[in-house]
């Protein structure tokens, strides 16, 4: 059996050790079996499985489940922050319940998760993660900066793709290098490697919101009409003339825009295919790194993440 | 010099501790700032250096600064939860920003108190304040439930008074014992003392709701008008006949209810008085505690955090 059939097994375990959380309080179990019902793709617990494969310690499916924990508690959270009605098909806590439920669990499966790693008693593990939720808190809120913000850099763009995303991709895959008692070389090369594939994730995930979505045949541009500055309108903006900076700033935080318009406009402007670039330089890092760990299966698992995230289309 | 006048002394030390925070993005220090500027009494934080005053640790002031932290993170999670104008006599950071800035620099500070606790290396000490962390969260939660719900138990409403305040309170006390390397008799009875003490605390919270506001003359009854059922209201319905209930009922949730009335029904109907004898109940138990502990300074600063809770009038 190859490890990619391997770990598509143990993510089911995880799923269950996520699941068996014994609150007996209803509202609070009720909203943590609606959160984790849906499950999503869990691409950070299977990154993090994939790392610590090199050498499996009992805990592996602990840390891969508290690695999701965290990943959930996140988006819980952005739901709130970004007033979204849905998450993966399913309504929203926020929508579902109130803003305040969304708040309160979030904070619960967060403090869960600590709850966990602390039973670990790795403090190299305590220390990463404790770090890397932090961080993450500040992607989101330097991405509260770069809402209507015309004037933010390349670099600020790219540090809250590293912070929001590409953060928890590096701290699964150093942690599982870590439980795995790894040597250095192993946790630095699965490290870089993870956090390039988070920032390529990201990046991807910019994109998609640019393009033609494949159930309205349109794109959603969900980002643009919540006024939030990505990849694609920053380079658009920053190829336009005056004329069309204007349109460009008519377009951001506009809850009406025209998207046959919007798309000739961004298309127009490179915006799109300056974005693909920016993508294949991260996803070609992320291969770099990946090229360098020396075990061949998970290797090649970290190529084919790679290869998956550059040509998703969901 | 007393323990008093020396904790006072200490708290500044703390509070410089928190302000220390080195982060270089703007939007993060000028919210980070902004929260902290106003301080707080600091009762947590004194309860810890209290308890860990027993024998001086190098981290005595960290330890302190990652209670004050934590509560403050809960704090600004609630502003958001509650939709408060207002906290510490100054705007709070959801209506100064948005809630979205309070949800994440909520869990900014949060995670910092992570990394901090992390870094003291204790797994008793990190242990305790991971699962304090997630029954607060759960104190909340159940609280949700306290909204416009006239079923609520006497049960219910004390366990959401210890989790959502007790619970820290707990945790500081023990915590600190378990810094000061006590035995065990200190630690439980320091504990008990400060569980006691913070579902006092509590009590007097809800009670101040329904007390003469010494600025306006009148009750605020902020509880009252979201539509939470505390100790005052959960009193008078139970002692209430049918018209009484409906008359009650009607005061829930009411924004524009009228103060001089709602006075008179929630006295009449002895709300106001069970609720101070079952304040004066958990005062005893404060005591009862803290006198079964043998250091005398650190007893007599209990007594007296028991005294100063019962009588406090904001």
């Amino acid at each position: 059996m190859d490890i990619n059939t391997n770990i598509t097994k143990e993510l089911k375990l995880v799923d269950n050790f996520i699941k068996k959380d014994l609150i007996k309080e209803k509202t609070i179990s009720g909203l943590y079996k609606y959160i984790f019902k849906s499950g999503g793709k869990k691409i950070r617990a299977r990154l993090n499985l994939i790392s610590s494969s090199a050498n499996k310690h009992k805990d592996r499916y602990k840390l891969a489940s508290i690695i999701e924990l965290l990943h959930t508690a996140t988006l819980v959270h952005d739901d709130v922050v970004d007033n979204s009605p849905t998450r993966r098909g399913v309504k929203s806590v926020n929508n579902l319940w109130t803003n305040s439920h969304g708040v309160l669990i979030g904070d619960y499966i967060y403090s869960k998760a600590f709850i966990l790693m602390v039973e670990m008693e790795n403090m190299k593990i305590l220390e990463e993660l404790a770090a890397a939720t932090n961080d993450i808190s500040q992607g989101e809120l330097i991405q509260l900066d770069a809402i209507k913000n015309l004037d933010i850099s390349l670099n600020k763009l790219k540090k809250i793709s590293y912070f929001k995303t590409g953060r928890l991709f590096e701290a699964a895959a150093r942690t599982g290098a870590i439980l795995a008692k790894s040597n250095n070389s192993y946790i630095n090369n699965m490290s870089a490697s993870a956090k390039n594939l988070g920032i390529l994730f990201q990046i991807r995930d910019d994109l998609l919101d640019y393009s033609i979505n494949l159930k309205t045949g349109k794109p959603s541009y969900q980002d643009l009409r919540e006024g939030k500055v990505t990849y694609p309108f920053f380079f658009a903006y920053k190829n336009a003339n005056k004329k069309e900076q204007k349109q460009l700033r008519n377009l951001l935080g506009n809850k009406k825009l025209n998207q046959i318009n919007t798309s000739q406009l961004i298309s127009r402007l490179d915006g799109i295919n300056k974005t693909n670039e920016l993508a294949k330089k991260y996803h070609q890092e992320t291969i770099k790194y990946a090229k360098k760990i020396n075990k061949l299966g998970i290797k090649q698992e970290m190529i084919e993440l790679a290869n998956i995230a550059i040509n998703r289309d969901k």
